[in-house]
């Protein structure tokens, strides 16, 4: 069986979340959402190989946090670069060639261990596995436009319509053979890429989906948090 | 100022839900959904004359429980028809011209007054109203595609790129000015269709468009009604 590693991506600011404390450490049920985070997924798979990726100013704090809070679990801690796409990165340099590589958001800490478990075992059956969510509402494309006042209204794109039964929400974890998105990571950074499956696939790299989690949510505004306590309590 | 007109759509058989009560009948926190959702506008604007559309099987078990139940709001009572398309034509001919007409799912019971409360005031200066959330999971255009086998797999649709930046969840309720949605309505169905917006847009009415609430879900699936039992105990 390869090794595993999660790379686990903690390294955003969280400017949306107003709050001077990025998201990935805030209180979630009494433990930092990134410290829940991570803990998903050593329940999951235990003795998996984390590598954190921290903004780097934020690196001593975590690490007094994980001192004293008790969380010891060995981590590779890599600080973060200008983009998401660096700071994956940033970590890919720390994983060796043949393992399986999870990459996933530190601000999603409800992913379920059962996810993480029924992904591992289908990696043995393909290269690149990413987990996505159908769409229940009505998708509208809208365009931002700001009048000479000032004002920013949305207004319908002319001719073009989103079609819900063919979009998906993607989310993480998303897995992948170590050497697969190494190669791919290599490439020069596109603003295009917004997630890891976007990256692999630019690179050939063959994909394969699997049914992700509605309570696998990201958590990016305050309202986010307040339901994932409740989902916690669930 | 127009008359407020409520026309919640509950016509749904919740094949989705595995379960023989349509969802909009199942219990939430000690109330059916439904009742929930029209409490909410009853709240934000009382006197909303309500119109509830109902699987035409179900009208008399609805009665019996706003009896027994004791929820004795006026409503009028009308069945759904093939689609949600033909369940708010339905529904519209029993709203006057010159009301403002907000039509909502019945399966949004958590939708906030607040909500409810600033459409109806912007509609003041808008004829039709529109809540939207922006994305913030990336998103993937895929296709089914059945093997010879018959398992189905998704794979990306060449070429295609959905921009997160520029999709929207459209949610309910949507508002429109009732002698605008009467004459949308009066066209001949079409599958694109799939909300009041689109079926507005089509005849060249203005849409304008507010923001949503992540709250504010649709309940769709089992795991739904789980979350909104502990999004109500917020």
């Amino acid at each position: 069986m390869r090794d595993r590693f999660l790379i686990v991506v903690a390294a955003g600011q969280g400017s949306r979340m107003k709050s001077a404390v990025p998201k990935q450490f805030l209180e979630l049920g009494g433990k930092a959402v990134l410290r829940r985070t991570i803990e998903r997924f050593i329940e999951a798979s235990p003795g998996i190989k984390v590598i954190t990726v921290l903004p780097e100013e934020h690196i001593g704090w975590w690490k007094e946090y994980c001192f004293t809070r008790d969380f010891l679990y060995p981590q590779t801690l890599v600080p973060g670069g200008m983009t998401r796409f660096h700071s994956v990165r940033n970590a890919l340099a720390r994983v060796p060639d043949g393992a399986v590589a999870a990459v996933h958001d530190g601000v999603r800490p409800l992913v379920s261990a059962g996810l993480i478990t029924k992904m591992f075992s289908m990696m043995d059956g393909c290269r690149a596995l990413i987990p996505v969510l159908p769409s229940t509402d009505t998708l509208a494309v809208l365009d931002r436009r700001t009048d000479s006042a000032g004002a920013v209204t949305l207004v319908p794109a002319p001719g073009e319509e989103a079609d819900r039964t063919r979009i998906y929400a993607v989310q993480t974890p998303q897995m992948f053979y170590s050497e697969d998105l190494k190669a791919a990571y290599s490439r020069a950074f596109d603003t295009s890429f917004t997630d890891d499956a976007s990256v692999a696939r630019k690179n050939g790299i063959p994909l394969s989906y699997t049914e992700g989690e509605k309570l696998n949510i990201k958590l990016t505004a305050p309202e986010d948090l307040v339901l994932a306590e409740a989902i916690l309590k669930l």
